[in-house]
């Protein structure tokens, strides 16, 4: 069997970054950059004013105290936007307001609550030091710095550095399109009601939402019973897609048709993978479109989207974080049974003390959709013998950035 | 000053969820449960098997061994999504597929690997106690079963929990429409090139992403020129928006204009709230919409945003969570000063062992955008004397789920 590292090495393989495309800066949360953002400008790209108040010399304001204020004459305005006509002079003050353009002559700013204002004459009750309340160009960002790294995917913080430096419109990969697909004779689609011995389709719900989540574009093919044509028929419509993504029909049951589709189209994978829950995946090319066949159990298919299909997505976006983060973290209540097989379990989340804590999510076993609800991470238990126990540590991959509810 | 407590509480006494809406499970990620959402069904519907296998009746697999096998009758196949027409008799056998309905008369299931079938024989090697690899209905949810609880963002992990037990559509409250301005003469908006002592506009941008990620649907006002006309023009465009989101002109400066305007409209709050970065910020109705004036410093827009903005969004969504999870973290690399205003620090989490680390983002300037990059945490330092030391435990309020880039 492999291990799930093997497997997903081999899926791995099989997919590059996207074609790249320019998306406005307004278009471009969650999209990640296919090339390093590099400045062309500086940030501030002028030296300004920190405060609303006064540029002057600070030569000027030498010895300057409420007691004994020095008397400079307001020489004029320099407003946010504008350029100052003109140069501050010895024995000269300008109004200046924050974030306006220091004027040629000054070398400091005092802030106004520190001055006194009488008809043309501006009183200084505080010295100003050469650089007093000024910010310099670049000291945010110097021409030619690097801004945000190809691979990383852009949040608000991002968005703001580009459009701050003008790199606009943003250089991304196009984000991949994921079929999805059900297969079961048993499965009847939202809003259906099932008759006796058929149950309600979730899985599909399910991978298009989390397909949004790690950053692509859903097309949902919805059920195909389990005859070959049929599945046929579902896949053929999805060549065009960037992946496709089916659940069920990859274990060994006498309807497992997925796997024989895969077979018969040449490049098949077919493997059994160590690990707890979804032992079953399926991975080959249908043609020129790769196909990842997930089991049918609920927790089975999310779990195994989660270290398979999800990685998958990442590479086509580009990012270079393909896996989720991994950290260490103290097991809490319940001991965890190892076994024979790699065991990815639901947890919880949260910090005791500056300590991480985990917690699961209750019984595993993998129909049990309840087991994934809230859950904020999977523990990932090694082969071995006996339990894990409370106070040990484990490491946890983050699922998303919720803490449980009852926190 | 206020304390950002009292700010916020007097910002929040403003909003109320918004009117509820039913939404498709397919459109529903993101979106905030308005009510429990509560099981009508059992989860499994019906006893099924978990394996592939032969449903039997306990007794007739007593003693049974690979050495001595017992023998039965194969009286048919059970298969998903169809309810097997007869009855498990004693000394019969009936092939059932994982998910299929337990036939009646049967009890158990053994699973095939442990079962050799010659003609309509099947050879038992193994005893199948009662119960085995059954499903019992309701194992997963019990009919009335809380499933999701109104406040909760459904996930995909919810989504997959409503449609497997039918609640669809979801109802959700109504997502907010919140419009966005920036203010200011020396701006310019995204695609323009600043003119000299011109700066590129990079608060909206922000906030248009900072609100989508919050649950809302950003309305772009593009940016009014410091006059009161054009001010007034703009924001009558917005009266129709849940709230609306000014950046700049709320500080004590000759040209902050929006303070003046929410002053003319009556019911105005203008406060300094004793924090750092972000001490001013501007609240009141204009007329019936209510306005959040942020400062324009992009780093003070952004911790306001986070602090005041972001919590009214999530209040109008119906959110349990109002405010970012506050976890106890451990600081890592530079001290940090601590001031006469309680401050806001931008921070990177890791793990290490165990311990949740903090470290800055480097300088902390309200005008360096640089430093909200990669952030994942804003950490808390209350107001006082000296400074916190690498070691010292903080309070950490989560951002996202990313770890740094260098991570």
């Amino acid at each position: 069997m492999l291990t799930v590292e093997e497997a997903r090495e081999r899926v791995l393989s099989h997919f590059q970054p996207l074609a790249i495309e320019d998306v406005s800066l307004n278009e471009a949360l969650g999209r990640v950059l296919a090339e390093d953002a590099v400045s062309r400008e500086a940030l501030p790209a002028f030296a300004n004013s920190a405060m609303d108040g006064y540029a002057l010399r600070a030569e000027d304001s030498a010895g300057a105290s409420a007691e004994a204020p020095r008397r400079l004459r307001l020489a004029g305005e320099a407003a946010a936007g504008r350029v100052y006509q003109g140069r501050v002079e010895p024995g000269e003050a300008v109004r200046i307001l924050t974030g306006a353009p220091l004027p040629e002559g000054a070398d400091a700013v005092l802030q106004q609550e520190l001055t006194e204002v009488a008809g043309d004459e501006v009183r200084l009750l505080a010295e100003a030091p050469a650089g007093n309340n000024i910010r310099w160009p670049g000291e945010d960002v110097r021409p030619g710095a690097l801004l945000v790294p190809a691979g990383i995917e852009l949040g608000p913080a991002e968005i703001a550095l580009l459009a701050a430096t003008g790199v606009h419109p943003a250089r991304v990969h196009r984000r991949p399109r994921v079929a999805i697909l059900a297969t079961g004779d048993e499965l009847v689609p939202l809003g259906e009601t099932p008759a006796p011995g058929q149950i309600r389709e979730s899985n599909s719900p399910y991978l298009a939402a989390a397909v949004t989540r790690a950053g692509a574009v859903p097309v949902r093919l919805g059920i195909a019973r389990d005859r070959a044509d049929e599945l046929r028929a579902k896949l053929d419509e999805a060549r065009s897609a960037d992946l496709i993504l089916t659940s069920g029909g990859v274990s060994v049951g006498d309807y497992d048709l997925v796997k024989e589709l895969l077979s018969e189209q040449g490049d098949i994978a077919f493997w059994r993978v160590r690990m707890r829950p979804g032992k079953p995946v399926a991975f080959g090319m249908l043609g020129a479109t790769p196909l990842l066949g997930l089991p049918g159990n609920p927790v089975s298919a999310a779990v195994t989207f989660e270290l398979f299909g999800r990685p998958a997505i990442r590479q086509m976006l580009g990012s270079r974080q393909i896996l989720r983060p991994s950290i260490e973290v103290v097991l809490e209540g319940e001991d965890i049974p190892r076994g024979d097989r790699r065991h990815y379990v639901r947890a919880w989340l949260d910090s005791h003390g500056g300590t991480l804590v985990a917690r699961t999510t209750g019984a595993q076993e993998s129909h049990l959709i309840s087991s994934l609800q809230g859950a904020t991470a999977l523990l990932v238990v090694e082969v071995g013998e006996g339990v894990v126990r409370a106070g040990e540590h484990l490491p946890a991959l983050l699922l998303n950035d919720a803490l449980p509810w009852g926190a």
